[in-house]
């Protein structure tokens, strides 16, 4: 069965990092954590041209680094290996040569130039990279008992319930192109912070520059509008591989088919953000905050932000509360300027406030509504034609649970 | 008893609002709330000179409104009147014209004028004030049954679970000045948030601009230095009323004991902003992070905001958890240049890094550290002379319980 999105972009129904041609994946049991897969690769049978994004905060782990470097050398990337269970962040010089020393091995196993193999760490922080565990899952890599995407998908989880993936396809140049990810999300392992990464692969020929430039402005409009705690870590990174296999025109923003192709990465992008704000830790739905009509693009995007970031919000999602009130707070210490006779706001499409004035609305319906899987806000500002999305999770005693536990 | 600070701000035991000379308060039921008190009042006997600081929120209440208003047209205040249950917020000009009402009634009452009084509200938004509960409230001013300090921090309080209140003095020019103070804070009413409310009183003179340059400084960094839970309310508000009957030379910046007295009103505010923090919602102790040697004030303060704000740093002290990694990662997400070799955090005495080195602490003596009521969290930039300090509390399961429960 093939899923339809518009009339463009179809959604493969078990779409994977693998459904792009040219590509391979695979995870095992290296060690690093007591039973569950917990080293993975993803592998292009030629280098491919790529683009990154990494982790604004100011402790950057040494896999980032290390990956970064040797990115910005050619704007190739033949390999990913991955490993959960430790961060390999907070090692200093030690963890810096352990990420090399990991990038090297898997290039000579592999071999692929050293540059092109990019290496990502999850997991604790602050503690060394066991390399015996790792040469030991580079090793594997080799074993066809080991390839299956969902092995990979699984092998780069944390705290996470569900793996994360997606793939779609679109017509380039009358090529199907098919474009895949591969993510993990909001879980937290001890003792540490949510690491997000996200790894999605295509078999379409893109230019560097091009793809770098669609990846950051993507990036901004899809990972970096989820949130499932405000805290951003140490490890957060996204990648890009382009391994022009099926032979289309090399696409550039002059290409024809270039909006296309950017709309794909895009959903790809943000189906990979939603799946992971919904695997929230402790989160029993997803909340999507739409702005419309905001004055500017940064008005509509901090005024999702401030309400999908709010504790208040979140706890009375999680309480089936239609808290209108919650939601006008937080729109209006976004410190965004606001027009406040203009704003409505509506819980789906149960208006509750219209024009700054509250709405007599039926808060039996409406509580009837917040108790579905999914939730959507929508804030109309009315006041320009900037819109932005949002997304998070709501805010629930399992999310104390597991981030109170002492680390044992 | 006299508790002493240094040598120059003297605690007193019990202190009040009405501690400072010529100062009334009081408080009754007037049917805003089922039984609690909720309808207070501060009187003095003569007009004060007065400073006041609000909200940033785009939706500032009425009473706000009207409040800086009549403040800003001869800095003079002589009566505050406030309810708890109805914050008269996103009530539209209905709200406006009935906390106009609010101020008439009770300069009528109390034979002052008009625009010297002030006027706030706390509680439920989005509903019309009840004018005739109100009224009756007003009309209590006068019986002095209801006279008493207690019962204004009590008519004051929403979900708080404690009254809020401290006095200090100092000498100033041979004579000795109280001060006093009294807060609600981080109660959340439903359908509502967490509206601040401080009110401080001096018998000291005080030249006008110079109070209100001091009341905005201080507040950045005592009421502008605590979360609960991030957002910050419609009705936010502190008032400082000085009225003079201390008959010492008038204090402007460039009388000699400017800064002691300047030192004691940042007392009395931090330490009401203390009493807030610790009395969050669901919340079982205090957190204070201290950040020294910052490179600039800014980064200061927004790395300290950082660590304090963060929900993961604040479920680990919940769980009595020395989850260094959350707080390095929360200082590496403040958006401030962080030279991260330097950097040392401790809790408590306990160092945890040093110089942006893990350090090999003993976890259990750190675990029963943060099983205290009161953790600190310092955290050394070495990297410059500045120093901000920032209080919050940890985040539980009745935070949670609070806030997700169903209006009812």
């Amino acid at each position: 069965m093939i899923l339809t999105k518009g009339k463009k972009i179809q959604v493969l129904q078990d779409g994977h990092v693998t459904s792009p041609k040219g590509f391979s994946a695979g995870g095992v049991h290296c060690g690093l954590r007591k039973t569950k897969l917990d080293f993975g690769w993803i592998h292009s049978e030629v280098p491919a041209c790529a683009a990154g994004v990494y982790t604004l905060n100011a402790f950057q782990a040494a896999p980032l680094k290390v990956t970064k470097n040797s990115l910005e050398k050619d704007d190739q990337l033949q390999t990913i290996v991955v490993n959960s269970g430790n961060a390999n962040s907070f090692t200093g010089t030690q963890g810096y040569q352990d990420a090399l020393k990991m990038q090297q091995l898997a290039a000579e196993k592999l071999k692929v130039e050293v540059d092109n193999v990019a290496v990502a760490s999850t997991g604790v922080i602050g503690e060394l990279l066991p390399m015996e565990n790792i040469e030991a899952g580079i090793q594997s890599i080799g074993d066809s008992n080991h390839l299956s995407p969902e092995k990979f998908e699984q092998s780069i989880l944390t705290t996470d319930t569900i793996t994360k993936h997606v793939a779609v396809q679109i017509e380039i140049d009358g090529k199907t192109i098919t474009i895949g990810g591969a993510a993990k999300g909001s879980g937290m392992i001890h003792p540490n912070m949510a690491t997000m990464l996200g790894f999605i692969t295509t078999d379409a020929a893109v230019e560097a520059q091009s793809l770098q430039k669609a990846l950051r402005s993507i990036t901004d409009c899809s990972f970096n509008m989820i949130t499932v705690d405000g805290d951003s870590s140490t490890n957060d990174m996204v990648l890009v591989l382009a391994n022009g296999m099926k032979e289309n025109h090399l696409l550039t923003e002059n290409h024809a088919d270039w909006m296309r192709f950017v709309e794909a990465l895009k959903f790809v992008s943000e189906e990979l953000a939603k799946q992971i704000a919904k695997d929230g830790e402790g989160a029993t739905k997803l909340i999507e905050v739409n702005t419309t009509g905001a004055p500017s693009e940064t008005a509509a995007k901090q005024v999702a932000k401030a309400v999908i970031s709010s504790n208040l919000v979140k706890t009375a999602i999680y309480g089936a509360d239609p808290n209108w009130g919650r939601i006008i707070c937080a729109v209006g210490y976004s410190e965004q300027p606001i027009n406040t006779d203009k704003i409505s706001i509506s819980l789906g499409e149960i208006e509750v406030v219209h024009h700054g004035q509250v709405v007599n609305f039926n808060e039996h319906e409406a509580s009837q509504y917040l108790q579905a899987d999914a939730v959507i806000i929508n804030v109309h500002m009315q006041d320009g034609m900037y819109q932005a999305t949002a997304w998070g999770c709501d805010l629930t005693y399992d999310y104390v649970k597991i981030n109170a536990s002492y680390r044992t």
